[in-house]
C-alpha cells in the first residue's frame, strides 16, 4: 500500500536546476517517481513542462517530499484553495504553518491564485479580506490579501496558512538574455576575477539600477572606515548613488569621530599605535552627539562636518542605525531593541532595489534575511567566509567579492563619479 | 623651554614589560626621558623600581604620555588628588574624562586612594560620598566609593574623574610561580600545541575553579549546538562545571529544537541537508515556548525535557540570552533591548571567575568588554581570527585554542566528569 | 548560415545534472539547442536519453560548445575514430590535444572504444598499438591502447589524441541507492554536521574499505604531528588501517622528532615556549637520519622507536616523502626533484582506494591531482578555504570536515581500533 | 649544590624587549638570577648595561637557559674562544652545533670576534682558515672567516661552531629615529589603517631603497595574475621599481599565458567561468616555451610579448622559478630539484634590500627562511593567517598588510610610476 501525489514543474525547468532539484528531493527522501507528462522545451525560448507523480510508502514520507517539492518551485497538479488555520495566540503560529521561502509565491484562495505581499524568507503568510462560511474560507466583498509576517508580527486569530497545498512558489529561473551590466551576477564568490573588471561591472550595475529610478541601499561596517573607504562612500552619498546606509552604532560613530577628531594625520597614526587612546575619542563623540540631542542636530549644529552620516543629514537619505550588545554608549539615533530594529530594516530592504554589503556579517545577514531572491546583492568583504555565508541565501542575481574595502569603495566611487 | 613631569615604576617591572612599554612610550609619542633613580631586583622575587623625569616640548605632546605611562601603570611620584568634574547632563561625560582600562585601579580623593569598583574597560569613574568645599572635594562623613559607570548609566552631576592625576593602574604582573593549573595561562593562542593535553589543562583550571568556590560563566554560540556539543555542555551544567550561561536567542532555540525535534537520527540528518527545512522546526520551537510564557515553563510543562536550557532550569543555573537584529521570534527569554542586555551580562561577567568562550564572537566580545583584566578566559573557536581579537583585549591570564568546538565540548565534559 | 552538430546524453542525466550543464554551456557560450529526441526515465532506475542539435554561428562559436558538451559527458551523436597527431617534440603537445578531465573516458579508435587507462585530469591521452596507413588509423595486430601522460612524460611521435571527436567522458552519476557507509559522502563540506557522528561515518568507511581489501592513502602534513595526531596515525599504520603516507619532508621530520626528542613532558611544553630551541632538534633528527642513511637505517638502528614513519618502516607500508623549498635537509628519503616526486605521487595515487587528506595543502593538491573522479576521498583542515579548495576537483564520492586534527585522528583511532 | 654563569647585556636592553626576555627565560626554564650589575641609560640615546648572574640546580638546568639568552642578545660575561668541531661526515652536523638566528652575530675565533657571513637563521656556523695546534684552534696565517651552512651544504670534516661560548648576536634594536619612510615598518599586521595612505608609504619606501641604490625583490604567486595584478607588475619591472622576481612555475605560466590567449575580454571571461577550459591554455603556454627552448627563446621569437616574465627577460631582471609537485610541465626554466632551487633563492635573498611578498604563501615562507633579520619586508596578502606567519620571524622591519593584491599591485604601480 502506498501513497501518491502529482506534481507540476512549468518554465525553464532545466537549466534552472528545478528538474534536477526535484529528482533529488524524491530520492532522497525515499520516495518513488513516475513521470507522466514530460515536454522539453526544444529551443532556448521555450518552457518545459513535467508532471510527476511522487510516489511513498505512507503519509510522514510523502509530505515532506511534496513540501520541498513546493519549495523548490514545483506545484501541486490539482490544485486546491491553501488551507487558513487561525493563529492561536500572539506570536505562536499554528501547527504546520507554511513557512516561506524567499521567491516570489502565490497563495489560493477561494479559486484564485493570491501574490505574497512583502516575500521574505521564514515568515508565515497571512492572508486578509477572508471569511469563514461554513468551513470554507471565501473571499469577502473586498479585496483579498496576503503578506508574510515573522512570529512576532503574528496576531491572535491571524488566518495562518498552512500546510502545503495552494501554494505555488517561483524560483527565479536563468534569464534567456545575458547581456547588460546585471548580466554578471550569477557568478557566486569572484575570487579569481579580476579585482578592477568586477568594480567596474559593479559601478555600472549601480548606475543602471539609478538610471531607471532604482534605490540603492549600503549596509556598512565600521571596517569601511578604519580602512580609509569613509570619504569615497560619503561622495557616493551625495552624488545620490548610494540612497540609504543600514549599520549599527559602531559604524556611524567611526564615522563622526573621524568628522571630529580624525583631521591631522598625526592624530591619524596616533589613534592606530594606541587604539585605546582612540577610544576616548570614540566615547567623547558619543557624549557630545547625544549632548546635541542627535545626529542630525549634531550635523546642525556644526559639530559633524563631513562624513558618511553628514551626507546621509544634509542629503536627506534614509538611515538605520541597529544596535548590538557590542556597542558603547549608544548613540541616541541608534535602535537599541532588536526587534523594532529588525523592522526598520525590513522596511529599508523592502525599498531597495540593489543592496551593497560592505565588510558587516551581522548588518548583512539580518537585511539579506528581509530580502527577496529577486534583488540584487553584492557582498564585499576580505574575509571569504563571509561572503560565502551571505551568498548562501539563494538570491538570484547575487556577487560575491573577497577584496579590501578600503580599496575597493574609492575604486568604485572613482568609477562613478567622474 | 620644555615641561616635564615624573613618574614611578614599581613592581616586577620588566618581565611584565612595563618598563619596554615606558620607553617605547616616552619615543613613540616625542618625549624625552632622564631616569633619576634605577633601582633592579637581583632576585626574581624581589621587585624593581624607577623614576623617571618624562620631558616634551609643551604641554601638548607632555599630556598624552603622561595619560599612555598611567594607562600603562606608571604613578606620578607627587600623587596629588584626582580631578572630579560633574557631568553635564545625562549620558554625557565631562570633557578629558578617564577612560578606564580593564586592569585594577585606584583614586586618590581627599589624600586617601580608593579603589574603583567593578573595574570595566572604556568606562568613566563617577566617585560617591564627596562634596565640594571652596572648590575643594573633600570626602563627606561617610563611605568614599568610587565605581565604573559607562556612557548611558552617567547622571547629569554626577562627579566624573577627568584628568589623569590622582589614578593609579596596576596591570597584572607575570606570577613568581606558574606552577598549577593557570600557568598554562599565559600562552596566547595556542594553535601547536596538542590539543588533548591543552584540553586537559583547561579541564584542570575550571575543576580548580569549583574547588575554590568560584563560578564558572560559559559563553556560548550556536554552532556549539550544530557540532555535536549540546549533550556535552548540558553534562557540564547538571553536574556544575558551569554556573551560568551567557548567549543569544539563537543558541537557546538550537538547543531546545534539539530536545523537541532532534531525536531521531533521520530526522536530523535530513535536517543537516535541507537546512530550509530545519528552519520549521526553529520556528515551531520557539511559538511552542512562546504559548508556554517562556524556557522555564516549557521545562515544567513537559515540552523541554534535555539540554542546555534544561538543565539550567532544572539546576537553577543562571542564563541571560541576549538579543540581536538576526534572531527569529525571538524567546520571551530574551532580552531584545541592547542596553538592557548589556546590563545583565555585565552582572554575569563581573560574578564570574573563569569564562569559557565557545564560537560566538559577538557574545565573547560583549562579555570580554565587561571582564577585568584579572578574570581568567578560555576562548575557544575553530577560525583563528576570532581567538585572536578575542585575546587581544590585555587579559592577565587568557588562552585561546583553535579547534573544534564539536569535539572540545566531548572531550572536555570527559576529563572533567568521570 | 549557421554550423551545427548532433550530441547525445545518456543516462541519469538529469539528477546529475548533466541536461542542466548541456543547457547553460549551449547558452553561455553563444549557441542554439534544438531537442530532437528526449525520453526522461520515468522511474528512478530507469535511464533518460537526450538527442540535441546545437547550432552556432560559426564553427569559432560551435567548437567550444562541443568539447565543453563533451567534457561533461555528451557524446557526438555519430561518432568518429579519435583523431591521432604525433607529438612534435618531448614534452611538447600537438596543437588541439585533448586535455583530460577526471572521468573515466573512453576514445574510438579503428570503431572500437578503447578505455583510457590511468585516468587523471589536465593530461594528453597517448594511444598505442595502432599504425597509420594512406592517412588512416588503423589498429595493429595487437591490443590497442590509451593512456594519459603528463606533460613532461610525452615523447616526440607519441599518438596524442587530438579534438573532441572520438572521445566518451563519463562524469559520476548519483548512485541510486544511497545506503551503505560511503552514503555520506556526497555532501561537501559539512561544517554543521555533529563533528563525532561524521568521524564515525569516516571510520566505517575506512573499515568497509579495508574489509573489501581496498587500499587507504594518507596524505598528512606537518599540523598532524604539532596538534597531537600522531601516536593516533602511528597506531592506524600499524594496525593497517592506513596502508600508505604521502606527506613532505618536514611530516617525516617532525614525527621522527618526537619520536627523538619528546619523550618527557617538560621537553615538549618547552619546545612548544620556545620554538627556535625545536628547531635544533629538528636539524639534530635529519642529521642524524642522515647519518644512518634514512630512514629505514634508523630504524633499523634503534635510533626511532616508534611514531608513524617508524610504523610505516616495521610494518612495510609506503611512504613518499615529496620535497619542498621550504625544508629542512632534507632527509635522504626525500625526493626533491619535483617532477620524480609527482611521478612517486602518481603511482600512490593510483593505488588508493580511499584517500584521507589531513590538514596539508600542498601535498593534498598533489595527490588530488593524480585521483580520479571516482576514488573516495576525506579532507580534513581546520581552515574552511582549504577543505573548499580540495573538494573543488569534481570528485564523485568526497567529503570534507571543518575541524582540529589534534582531536580528530585520536577519536578516528578510537573507533576503529578496539 | 648550584651551578651558574654570568652573562651580559647591553644596548638599548629596555625597549628593545631584551630585559624583559633575558628576566622571563630564566624564569621559565626553572633558573634563577642574580642582578650583580645593572645601569640604565637616563636618556634616550644612551645605552644601558646588566651583568646578571644565572643560578640554576644543575648543568641540564643550565645549559638551555644560557643558550637562549644567547639566542635572545646576550654574551656570555666572560668570552672564551667558540668551540669548533669537524663534521662527522657530509649533510651531518656534530652533536651540539650552534643553530643560527637571523641575527647579526660574531663568533670569537683565537681572540678576536669575527663576523659571521651570509646570516641566515637555523644554519650551522663553519669557520675556515683556522687549524688544530695541540688541540687549540688557531688562527692560520690568511684570514679567519665564518659563515652560515645549511644542513645540506656542510662536508665531512668543516668546523663547525658547537656549543654557545664564544659567540655573540645582536638582535635588531628599535631605531632611536623612527622619521623617514622605512618608520612605518614596525607595526606587524596593519589591518585597521587605511589602505590607500598604507599602500602610499610602501611606495614611498621602495622609491628610497631604489634612490639609495638598493635592490627590491618581489615573490609572487598566481593570485596576483587571477586578481588582474599582472599588467601594473609587469610595469613595476620595466620601470625598474622592481629588480628581480622569485616565483613559481605557476606563476610565470599563468603570466605568459596572459600574453598569449588572455587578450580579448570575452575569451578572459570565458576563461573566468570554465577553469577546465583555461586549463588546455595552461597546457599550451608550457608546451609552446618548452618547444621555444625557454621562456628567453619565446620573448626572442615573439610568443611572449607582454607581462611580467616579459618584462624580465627584455630589462634583464634576474628570476627564479622554483618547482612543486603541484606544478604542471614544468617550463624548462622552472629549477625542479628542492634543494637546487632554494639555493637559488638563497641567492637572491641575499641580494635583496627590501623584499615585497604578494600572494604566496610557500616561495614567501622559502625566500624568508634566507633572509637576515635587517632587510626590510613587505607582506601582502588577503588572509590575515598567511600575513601573520610571514611576519612572526622576527624580522627587524616588517610590515604586513591584508588587503587585495588585485588593487594593491595598481595603486602601487600608479604611487610609483608618473
Amino acid at each position: 500500500m502506498t501513497v501518491s501525489d502529482v506534481v507540476e514543474l512549468e518554465g525553464h525547468i532545466i537549466d534552472s536546476g528545478l528538474m534536477e532539484r526535484a529528482f533529488t528531493v524524491v530520492m532522497d527522501l525515499g520516495g518513488e517517481f513516475d513521470i507522466e507528462e514530460f515536454h522539453v522545451g526544444t529551443r532556448k525560448d521555450e518552457e518545459s513542462y513535467c508532471r510527476m507523480r511522487v510516489i511513498a510508502d505512507d503519509e510522514e514520507t510523502l509530505h515532506p517530499i511534496l513540501h520541498e517539492l513546493h519549495q523548490s518551485g514545483a506545484t501541486l497538479a490539482a490544485p486546491t484553495d491553501a488551507t487558513l488555520t487561525p493563529a492561536p495566540a500572539d506570536n505562536v503560529v499554528p501547527h504546520g504553518f507554511y513557512s516561506t521561502t524567499n521567491h516570489p509565491t502565490d497563495v489560493r484562495i477561494d479559486g484564485e491564485w493570491v501574490g505574497v505581499e512583502n516575500i521574505e524568507m521564514d515568515c508565515a503568510v497571512v492572508v486578509e479580506g477572508v471569511e469563514n462560511e461554513d468551513g470554507n474560507v471565501v473571499a469577502e466583498d473586498g479585496e483579498v490579501t496576503a503578506e508574510t509576517k515573522v512570529l512576532n508580527g503574528i496576531e491572535a486569530g491571524d488566518l495562518v496558512v498552512t500546510g502545503d497545498a495552494g501554494i505555488r512558489v517561483k524560483p527565479p529561473e536563468r534569464p534567456r538574455d545575458s547581456s547588460g551590466p546585471f548580466g554578471f551576477m550569477q557568478g557566486g564568490v569572484s575570487a579569481e576575477r579580476p579585482s578592477e573588471s568586477l568594480i567596474r561591472d559593479i559601478a555600472e550595475a549601480i548606475a543602471e539600477t539609478k538610471a531607471q529610478g532604482g534605490r540603492v541601499l549600503c549596509v556598512a561596517g565600521p571596517a569601511v572606515i578604519h580602512a580609509g573607504g569613509g570619504p569615497a562612500l560619503a561622495r557616493l552619498v551625495r552624488e545620490g548613488y548610494v540612497d540609504a546606509i543600514s549599520a549599527g552604532n559602531g559604524f556611524a560613530v567611526h564615522d563622526m569621530e573621524r568628522s571630529r577628531y580624525g583631521t591631522s594625520l598625526g592624530m591619524d597614526v596616533e589613534t592606530m599605535e594606541h587604539p585605546r587612546k582612540g577610544h576616548k575619542h570614540h566615547i567623547y563623540t558619543i557624549s557630545e552627539v547625544v549632548r546635541a540631542g542627535g545626529i542630525e542636530a549634531a550635523v546642525e549644529e556644526g559639530l559633524i562636518t563631513e562624513g558618511v552620516m553628514y551626507e546621509c543629514v544634509v542629503n536627506d537619505r534614509d538611515f538605520v542605525l541597529a544596535g548590538s550588545i557590542r556597542d558603547d554608549g549608544p548613540l541616541p539615533d541608534t535602535i537599541t531593541d532588536a526587534v523594532e530594529a529588525q523592522n526598520a530594516i525590513r522596511e529599508q530592504a523592502r525599498d531597495a532595489d540593489l543592496v551593497l554589503m560592505l565588510s558587516s556579517l551581522l548588518h548583512s545577514v539580518a537585511v539579506g534575511n528581509c530580502l527577496p531572491s529577486t534583488t540584487r546583492t553584492v557582498c564585499v568583504d576580505i574575509n571569504p567566509a563571509t561572503v560565502t555565508q551571505l551568498l548562501d541565501r539563494g538570491s538570484a542575481q547575487a556577487v560575491g567579492m573577497v577584496t579590501d574595502v578600503g580599496t575597493f569603495v574609492p575604486i568604485l566611487a572613482e568609477e562613478l563619479v567622474e
